[in-house]
């Protein structure tokens, strides 16, 4: 096992039913080297894959995988599962490697798919009822940890299955983390249970004894009288009996004895349970599990001795999202109107000290994007500002609440819309590249997004006193740490950022502009700085160019794109309209660089169509 | 109170809080007979409206309305609320009327709207911070429905009050009635405490006893070493002290006195408090009280003596919603690996009586938009059919299901999209205006409209043969009681219905082509059965004409309109292009023709453009 195909051969051929659990444990740990050093070179979800190898390695003991069905819940945290099941991560997350996430395409034992969270539970519904309505007999497993499933489709899903024949088996990977923290009653019950094993073996002694001791006897008589007595609250002792399910739980998720013989017992029932596995989160690695977990989630190259990560900004840079951390930052100081909002990705948005030193005021609720945007319509009802971050793709989980209680109402919420755009490694199920369109076509919602740090800080003073919704969008990526005046933006505000006498005339928007700039091509160059509402006094301006070419890397065309070109045929724009944006589809995994000269919306693309056009 | 107006006047004139529980009680009975006139009237949520008089006048006594704040969860059943702040119900509903929900530019008494359900515990959330951050003092009230609490959307707000410092009330109208039926583990839990009120007397009667019994009071100290024991066991006897809420119930909610009690208690709490009521389902109106009680959810008008509607369907016609009713039946009887998915809309669906002949493969999810549309993606994971009925405003919900689970992961899905388009007397929450735009703009999905009966069971064919994500739109009304050859359609098929010499052609889709046609107009008409993908082909045919018309009354124009003006573009088509397609904006009540006469976008409307262009 000195090469990694080596490994990945060896591993992926034993016969894990064999082993014994000695074995069991020092193959994990083998494992567990393998991930921490692909991890270090190919950046990763780390601290979530380290916490349940011998978790993963027990299930693929206990069962029979791809004839049972395994679902990773979110899936970021199925890399022992690839091992296993021959899949090499030297090239994770890579164009060309392995996806960070389950993927059908991959591998047969990849039942599923998903990327956002809280999705399994009704998945698994799904496929036992079809397993059972052809009496197919195998085991559906949803794996779910103890943050995905506070979010409201989980608990949809988990209101059903008591009206609902079919088994499934829930895992809860219990590691007390989320991306950012873990909240809400689910969370606390969780802990609680997951503080004092004591609790479930004296409730076990205490069920003994009931039956033993003769005045215990009589004395349960007497709960036994009231209808929903003692010994079904003991057994409702959790939210998931509640639900209808059997609870086997906690187990140690580094116990192999321990889940052999939950998982066996799980195998025999005959309706839905739940297995409450408890885990620690970035388990092995001492300075992921000892250092703050979060941000070891999900990790960029780093030097494995030190922990130290091996990307830095590029110089004289600074991220976008730490340009609108700062200008929240000083708004909520100054401020004390203003709350901020955010559902479990402050450290991915580096929020996180601003969600702390305002505690007051900062709101992390938990992967509950709906709750988030309806609790902030509630506070800004009063006519008071509320910032809710979000990243793009997770905003699609509250299309609705953006729409029918923000827009709708027409209240105050500025939508920090981060990872906006292309993302990169994460792949298809994380693009930002929807909600540009599903936010131009919502009523009362403007759209905008800034070029560079000054224009970044401007838009931001604007939301400050703009009294109706507002998305702020932003990409990954980085401005030119410079800081040029900040100035009053004005809604609908578009920019002439050039103004050439050729006849041809780019509309784009945010860092792209600067790109445009960069190249210095002999065009006219508009920052369309407001995606809506459109600027309509400056399209007509630009009614006599031979060619307007409108150019999105940020979103699908369906969104502003098709929205100007709509303007401009209303305002009799006769001449050639170009338009260079993301088609409607689902985008794989690549760096941004790679995703956009795949899709044909790099810079570069654009430089060519000008010299294509200028040599007509 | 001989007259309406008069009997409004002195309901809102009266200080309730000086009146005897005999005399509200009368009051409540004069409101009830009130409310059934003008339901009987004009339409209307008659049956939880009657479920929920004397709740509403009692806390109408015992608070501060507009200084205390009453959420209306959804909405429906504020029509007490509205007559006790001096609304007539003379025109409920009708465009010149009071609205069916609350809303804010009718009474400062509506401090927040909905329509939409489990948006009131969120909000209340919002609104009690934002009291408290501002020192003020007054109370927060979310009145809940007890089907409207089992979404996630509610579930994420309950997850999250456990760490939230600042009070609202919340109180569940468990009237034991949803739309169509209750369903989940949440309701079933209510209906034990409901169905055992004995059982409640039983556990405070048993805490006495604990204290004073020597020998309870050391059996007590063997629970207390149990760290989570018995005390804390039953205490979270239900779902709500489990997330942390003092749990008032179950309270009478025809006992005055019962419930003026359990106000109090609640105002005094200083932590958040659930209150729960149980009511009657169209309470004091014999027929609604003990026929199909989800028939009188939503009433058009009809003969109080007999429950008799006063409406039919035009003579020789059949709703529209019936021929998908009779499609599904048929399919779901013919081919046993097909199912059906609905979230509680049944009956508003016209497929109540087929949910109940195919039980194991129709599924109620309750108000669950988000978990129907994984679990459908579950099942057709297989490859086999799920179909998902839903309305289209309910269905944003369900956006992001829809693109990550059904449309990313590309399985045979179809979405029986009903009441899309203007949906009239509900307003401007449930029209159905958004979801083409959004769905066209999802990768994998195709989007059709049928505009007759035989068009209809035609494209259902086709949703059974065709193995990718599917959404059939189809609007309020009515087709012709016709059926002609059911014949075979293609993806992204349009029709020429009608070829004409004249420079003018017009597409459109749905029951507006058949309009277009009655007409007898001398213009070229395409019927684009299929909004995605659009016919490249038959477009490019298209393309000498001077005048193209584009002609979507079921949506706005950033959906299927901006896609064929964009290929039109593209095609390089130079001529006139005309959109009559709604306005991005919610729109107001009305019946649907004023509407449509209003927003512009009636059948006249094109008529009109036609002539202008002929005349030019």
């Amino acid at each position: 096992m000195s090469k990694n195909k080596d490994f990945i051969n060896y591993v992926s051929n034993l016969d894990l039913k064999k082993l014994s659990y000695k074995e069991l444990a020092n193959l994990s740990e083998e494992i567990r080297a393998y991930i921490i050093k692909k991890c270090s070179e190919n950046g990763g979800h780390l601290a979530s894959n380290l916490g349940i190898i011998e978790l993963t390695v027990a299930l693929h003991k206990a069962f029979n995988f791809p004839t049972d069905k395994l679902l990773f819940d979110v899936g970021h945290q199925c890399y022992t599962h690839k091992i296993l099941t021959g899949r090499s991560l030297d090239n994770l997350r890579k164009e060309n490697g392995v996806d960070g996430f389950q993927k059908r395409r991959e591998s047969e034992y990849d039942c599923f798919e998903a990327g956002h969270s809280s999705t399994s539970i009704s998945a698994a519904m799904g496929m036992a009822l079809e397993r059972d309505l052809n009496n197919k007999n195998y085991n559906v497993i949803s794996l779910i940890g103890d943050s995905s499933i506070g979010n409201g489709l989980a608990f949809e899903a988990l209101n059903n299955i008591q009206d609902f024949n079919h088994k499934i088996i829930i895992i809860i990977n219990d590691n007390d983390m989320s991306i950012s923290q873990s909240v809400g009653a689910l969370h606390n019950m969780l802990q609680n249970i997951r503080l004092s094993p004591k609790y479930l073996k004296m409730k076990s002694r205490f069920r003994k004894k009931m039956g033993k001791n003769k005045f215990t006897r009589s004395f349960f008589s007497f709960f036994k009288s009231i209808k929903d007595g003692v010994k079904k609250l003991l057994l409702r002792n959790n939210i998931f009996e509640l639900f209808g399910l059997y609870y086997i739980g906690n187990v140690d998720g580094y116990d192999f004895k321990e889940m052999e013989k939950a998982f066996k017992k799980a195998k025999k029932k005959k309706s839905s349970v739940v297995i409450h596995v408890t885990t620690i989160k970035g388990k092995g690695y001492n300075l992921s599990e000892t250092s703050n977990v979060s941000s070891w989630h999900s990790v960029k190259p780093f030097d494995i001795k030190t922990g130290k990560s091996l990307c830095s900004n590029p110089k004289g840079t600074i991220a976008i999202q730490d340009v609108y951390a700062k200008a929240l930052d000083q708004e909520l100081s100054e401020n004390k109107d203003a709350i901020l909002i955010n559902p479990s990705t402050s450290i991915g948005s580096g929020i996180d000290y601003i969600m702390k030193k305002y505690p007051d005021r900062c709101f992390d609720v938990g992967i509950s994007e709906e709750h988030a945007l309806t609790f902030a319509s509630g506070y800004s009802l009063s006519g008071k500002h509320s910032y809710v971050s979000i990243y793009s793709t997770f905003m699609q989980r509250s299309y609705d609440e953006i729409n029918h209680d923000v827009a709708r109402m027409d209240v105050p919420v500025t939508i920090l819309v981060d990872r906006a755009g292309l993302v990169g490694s994460d792949g298809e199920t994380h693009q930002g590249i929807f909600d540009e369109s599903f936010l131009i076509n919502m009523p009362n919602m403007a759209v905008c997004m800034a070029k560079d740090y000054s224009e970044a800080l401007s838009l931001f003073e604007f939301s400050k006193t703009y009294s109706h919704p507002l998305a702020i969008r932003y990409s990954v990526g980085y401005y030119k740490d410079e800081l040029l005046n900040k100035r009053s933006i004005k809604l609908g505000e578009w920019v002439i950022e050039k103004k050439s006498n050729s006849s041809i005339c780019v509309i784009s928007m945010g860092p792209s502009i600067t790109n445009l700039l960069n190249k210095n091509l002999d065009v006219t160059i508009i920052n369309a700085i407001f995606q809506s509402p459109i600027n309509i006094k400056i399209l007509k301006s630009l009614l006599n160019y031979k060619h307007i070419i409108i150019y999105d890397p940020y979103a699908i065309k369906g969104g502003f794109p098709y929205q100007v070109l709509a303007m401009l045929k209303q305002l009799n724009f006769k001449n050639q309209i170009h338009i260079i944006s993301l088609e409607n589809q689902f985008i794989q995994k690549g760096t941004i660089d790679q995703q956009e000269k795949r899709l044909k919306v790099h810079i570069d693309d654009v430089v060519k169509l000008i010299e294509l056009i200028k040599n007509e």
